[in-house]
């Protein structure tokens, strides 16, 4: 006998009540994309290195699954060369494909791309898989699904508004408590002018970035070795920290921002965001975080971060918005705003709250019990009726012994089994046996559509 | 200005309207896999190359987009034999995962390996990318999805049946008409044993499957350069192209089977699909065609293939009973049988023959306006009052000029679209515009919510 199959590190099988769990989820967070006016947009898994490197800086470039090229990918690759050649040299000879790492940059190809025949403003949401050559761990997958809705080409802050309010309605829908956090790349740029080192502003943010995760003490560390004097990190730290209200911290800043033009802007979106949403109460609770800056890669206004209440495992939602995603790839000037969904990291608290509403499992109803030929032909026209009506059963295939078929049933979660024998036949109906409680009654068509439906 | 982005020959970005054609059909295979019990089951785009290889026949194997390992991938090779070493050869020391090839082997590699968790018989659907580095052509693409539905562990020809059914319902609820065609491998076999050519097997059927599409004279030339004698032939032939009812081919095969027990089976198991399909009178005309043998590759029993009536296109469905599906992994003597959608050709042919709903469109049902901040203000009330009630709809987020907002809606097909300016904000109501017949009638929320529901 073989060795038993396996499948590549990081990479995941997902089982039926996996998958009924994981739909819930993104059949929710795709009815409300569908409600803001998001289409949906896919593209390919591949997608040519060019598009794809430098893109996510030189660590993501690593990251990258590189397809081989087909067929004899050695033929324009000089031999002579091959004794002493690096593997990232010799990959470049050999692969010219890479397996999509996020949403973000083959949406920008795809504007770029197809730019002539979209209307913008573009409202787009995509639910595909990305991957990444990372160290697989808990929680981190090398395949794992995201989930994008970004507005492109439109500067008005009523997107970012919207983008809000839909990360409040799905996680309401999700019936999960979340903290939505704001900030806003401009105050952080603000900051760094602040204190005098608007060079270091990218050292500052990635430190800052890091807050949470390190803590302060190692923030005033990486901040001192990287160039910065005490007062400056003195001065920023109070910043950063500020309480209060969402009004109050923001008029607190803007006192700061007195004579700082970027800072003030920022404030001034943030302002105008906050304004709306808390006249609109939504249930989640919306705050702002200068200490916020997602890794920056590419964002220029607000920054948005989700955490869930009551489980700590990090961001399960989060995006922004940038300016200039397109340029890189000669579209320059058109601006955007996008969130993204963690739906593994969802999942996983759903998982821990229980949260998953008991209905979200096999989706069949009913399972008729196969007595032999004349009975399955029988049941096999009440079944063809029921799915008429959506209502999905089964009939055992096989006419095997009745305990076999029962836990089949069972283990399957199958609320309802259906059982015809020839009393049952000779008067119409069927026994219908509830599974959950035991209660067994007969019943004719009428009536079994009625508890079924 | 950069050279415009573009993707991998042989696959496809998918505009929003394509997407929402898609799903149309996606959504119409699903609920039906649903009603007949199937459950979803996905497995990852990679899977490892020991899986994938000797799958599909060597001109398959060759077919196999291969992942070049991680990091330093030239580590555990020998150096100086690169200088002539051969593709080939060296793709088996850089490359551990391939990309998913079809749906079938990862399914057989998910049951052996998850096989003390799994009930049997295991009903289990899957929608899913397939990549090929096949040469693109028109309706062939590199990356494209399948649909398939399997049943696992019965030897049942009631599951046969079933497939039937939900092949019909498919087809009834997407409006297409349908051939669906059946024969079983076990009357191929008798056809080699009757005409004394058992170990010409292969070489007979690879032939016959090949008549649609070269020609009865090119067969007949084929079988010949393969050793077959013009008496075969010509026994072979008739055989092949037996014409009547069903049951009328039947009994004449049966016949001809009186001293073989392969042929006989194959008859007994046709009988007994086709007596309950004609008894119970689908839509679609099932029929049987004893030329088809769909590449054989491993069904054992019956064979089923589906061809739109009034297009020439192909199949656009087919699949089969294999015995042994898991006996490659590691578990013998599992029976399976299931059938595959192919969603690109399904949907060539509703476009073709404009057989999709009108309805499949841009799902947002109503822009409002962007007058500028207050009216905005007051429409996004409205909105999301409606999303609340799952009424798709969008504000536009700049305040532009009317006829750049109007050509936004017309350009999406967004059906209706609401003004609100300073007359409606003060009467509590909204100008709703039709924007297919152009008439425009004021009404307040609760006549909207009658409107766009």
């Amino acid at each position: 006998m073989s060795k038993k199959p396996s499948i590549p590190k990081g990479t995941r099988d997902f089982t039926p009540v996996e998958m009924n769990r994981r739909e819930y989820i993104f059949s929710i967070i795709r009815k409300n994309f569908t409600n803001y006016g998001f289409e949906p947009l896919e593209t390919p898994a591949m997608e040519n290195l060019s598009t794809l490197l430098g893109k996510y800086g030189e660590e993501g470039d690593k990251l990258l699954f590189r397809v081989l090229n087909s067929g004899d990918f050695l033929s324009k690759v000089d031999r002579s060369s091959l004794d002493n050649i690096e593997a990232k040299d010799l990959s470049q000879h050999i692969t010219e494909k890479g397996l999509r790492y996020d949403l973000t940059v083959p949406f920008a190809r795809y504007i770029v791309q197809h730019q002539n025949e979209t209307t913008f403003p573009f409202r787009r949401y995509q639910i595909q898989p990305v991957w990444r050559a990372d160290r697989p761990q808990k929680g981190r997958y090398r395949e794992f699904y995201q989930c994008d809705a970004d507005v492109i080409g439109s500067y008005s802050l009523w997107n970012e508004i919207e983008l809000i309010q839909l990360i409040n309605d799905v996680f309401c829908d999700l019936n999960l408590k979340v903290d939505i956090k704001l900030n806003n790349r401009k105050v952080l740029v603000g900051f760094a002018e602040l204190i005098g080192k608007p060079d270091l502003f990218i050292t500052i943010t990635t430190a800052i970035d890091k807050l949470e995760k390190i803590g302060l003490e190692a923030v005033y560390k990486e901040l001192k070795i990287n160039g910065m004097e005490d007062w400056q990190i003195a001065a920023l730290v109070p910043l950063i920290n500020l309480s209060g209200s969402s009004r109050g911290k923001l008029e607190k800043l803007e006192e700061k921002f007195e004579n700082n033009e970027t800072g003030k802007k920022g404030i001034k979106e943030l302002r105008y965001i906050i304004d709306y949403v808390e006249s609109n109460s939504l249930s989640s609770r919306v705050s702002l975080d200068f200490s916020l800056a997602r890794g920056l890669n590419y964002y220029t206004g607000t920054i948005i971060e989700v955490k869930a209440v009551d489980v700590n495992i990090g961001s399960i939602c989060g995006g922004g918005r940038y300016d200039d995603l397109t340029g890189i790839f000669g579209l320059p000037g058109v601006s955007g705003v996008g969130i993204s969904f963690g739906a593994d990291r969802i999942y996983d608290v759903l998982l821990q709250q229980e949260a998953f509403p008991a209905e979200v499992k096999n989706a069949t109803k009913v399972l008729f019990v196969n007595f032999g030929e004349k009975e399955a032909r029988y049941c096999m026209n009440w079944l063809n009726t029921l799915r008429k009506l959506s209502i999905p059963g089964e009939l055992y295939p096989d006419s095997v012994k009745l305990k076999k078929q029962m836990n089949y049933a069972n283990q399957k979660g199958i609320p309802f089994v259906a059982l015809a024998g020839e009393e049952e036949i000779s008067k119409n109906v069927v026994s219908l046996k509830n599974m959950e409680t035991g209660q067994q009654n007969e019943m004719n068509l009428e009536k079994l559509k009625e508890v079924l439906l």
